[in-house]
């Protein structure tokens, strides 16, 4: 199988124009007359995205949230969505319908127009994609490379959530229902991104995990990034569950699915939105974590790359 | 399984938005500032949409002009495309990358972005799916449900051809070139549309055969629609292949895939685009096969409905 990796570079030499932005973000970013469109498209893939048992309803609503997600690191305002649905059973499809209808309503986002397909032979490797369009609400809409050196590292909510709420549904457990919340229905951060937007100079979504992420963002802005995993905000319910310890502070940031918003910004600048510095950029490259004054060895996994 | 018609209906109560067009249309349609935008989704399944040893990068090229044909009947000029990629093998993804260069080159269409996924099982039922982007070129842009009685209906081009190509590539032949390019790598009509956008009150690409098609732009238009069978349009070498009978006629008026433009326009009036009149709408409803003055019973099948 060709990596991600390799067929994304294949892809890059493809996605030659600027709008493109190197494919590099979360979105395309592209001049529609006098407005600035923002473009981003996610599949998910059964037993890859989501667990064989889950609800269709969930699915749908994560592939909402997770598609508008994109457009709020960009702090774009949604003008709708298009959907790529591959038919499964009925009552599946029924399902997903109606999460579909429930997320769609929450955001207040239209169903603009899709495709609707068959599979041939089994179903064990069903697919569907979204394509979320937004118009960018700022003059500069922020990529992933504008951090500078100095700049705080800065996430909104509580990270590792969602990776509860993983492990809680695959036990079979109905509570917290917070973290399960979290894991089948992420909160796509629209009104934080417009918020956002006009001060943060890098922004993006938490999709593949806290580390990650912010050492995509360190290495777009060609700089070093060092973060504190003792700053790393967690929530009663995580801090609950698994004990607040040096490592389920390293779980909570090498896990994606959370969608919480993470964005460099001019340190000690007042923030419009309640959000945890929990690092900073300096000259240099590569991603370093400190617990306090500790230097820490890197994990092996940092998070999602494959996915 | 659904079927796609009642998916469909799903989620036409969803997409209640005027911009989605009922999902009656071949694209969404979205005020975008001073502009107005045009949006299509197409998925493409393996074993459905392309044979099991068809060229990568065939199948490329047929996802970018399926997607850009939607653009084209619509009058609309592309500015860029989203890709949903599965990653299959090595050799067939750098084939495919390699065809997905070449059409959007060929056609001058940017890629903006997109995101790519690995199955979990195996990989019998990959899906691609793509995302096109265009803007406007009319202040009105067509739609299916325009035409008016006593209009005529029109094609572009020749009919069938692409049925050919698919008969002739199951039979491992290599010539007609010609028959097997139309299946192959079909042309987007993007200059023609943009050219009859003005004129045609109803329009459409013809992506599920001349019959069923041209049905829904009279169901769409609450008219009844005529077509005389002796008037479509046949390539020499469609006529030389399966010979210029009655049968090959309706052959290609009920086979879909030859992204040819149809259209309903006055009477008479000089075309801006060779076409051909192969009917015209009355008022009522139905369709009816005429072969010159002689009434035809309509074939069980009149082109692709569950793909």
């Amino acid at each position: 199988l060709t990596t991600e990796p390799q067929f994304i570079a294949m892809m890059r030499g493809i996605a030659t124009n600027s709008a493109a932005r190197g494919l590099m973000d979360d979105a395309a970013v592209i001049a529609v007359g006098t407005e600035t469109l923002i473009i981003t498209h996610d599949m998910m893939v059964e037993a890859v995205h989501w667990l064989p048992d889950a609800n269709p309803a969930d699915v749908a609503w994560k592939l909402v949230a997770s598609n508008l997600s994109d457009l709020a690191s960009k702090g774009a305002r949604p003008i709708g969505v298009m959907l790529g649905y591959m038919l499964g059973e009925d009552a599946w499809d029924a399902a997903f319908a109606t999460g579909l209808n429930d997320a769609l309503a929450y955001y207040g986002v239209p169903l603009l127009g899709g495709d609707t397909v068959k599979a041939a032979g089994n179903l064990d490797a069903r697919s569907i994609g979204m394509t979320a369009l937004g118009l960018a609400t700022t003059a500069i809409v922020p990529a992933r490379d504008g951090a500078k050196d100095g700049d705080g590292l800065y996430v909104t909510g509580t990270l590792g959530d969602a990776k509860a709420g993983y492990d809680l549904a695959r036990l079979g457990h109905s509570e917290p229902v917070f973290l399960l919340t979290a894991f089948n229905r992420p909160a796509a951060l629209l009104d934080e991104g417009r918020l956002l937007a006009p001060i943060a100079r890098a922004m993006m979504d938490i999709s593949d995990g806290l580390f990650i992420d912010a050492q995509r963002m360190a290495s777009a802005s060609k700089l070093a990034v060092t973060i504190d995993v003792s700053q790393i905000p967690l929530s009663s319910e995580y801090a609950a569950y698994y004990d607040d310890t040096l490592q389920s502070r390293i779980d909570a940031g090498s896990w994606g699915d959370d969608y919480q918003l993470l964005f460099a910004c001019a340190d000690n600048l007042p923030l419009p939105v309640a959000a945890t510095k929990v690092g900073h950029f300096t000259i240099g490259d590569g991603l370093t974590l400190m617990d306090g004054e500790t230097r820490l060895d890197l994990p092996t996994c940092l998070g999602f790359e494959h996915r």
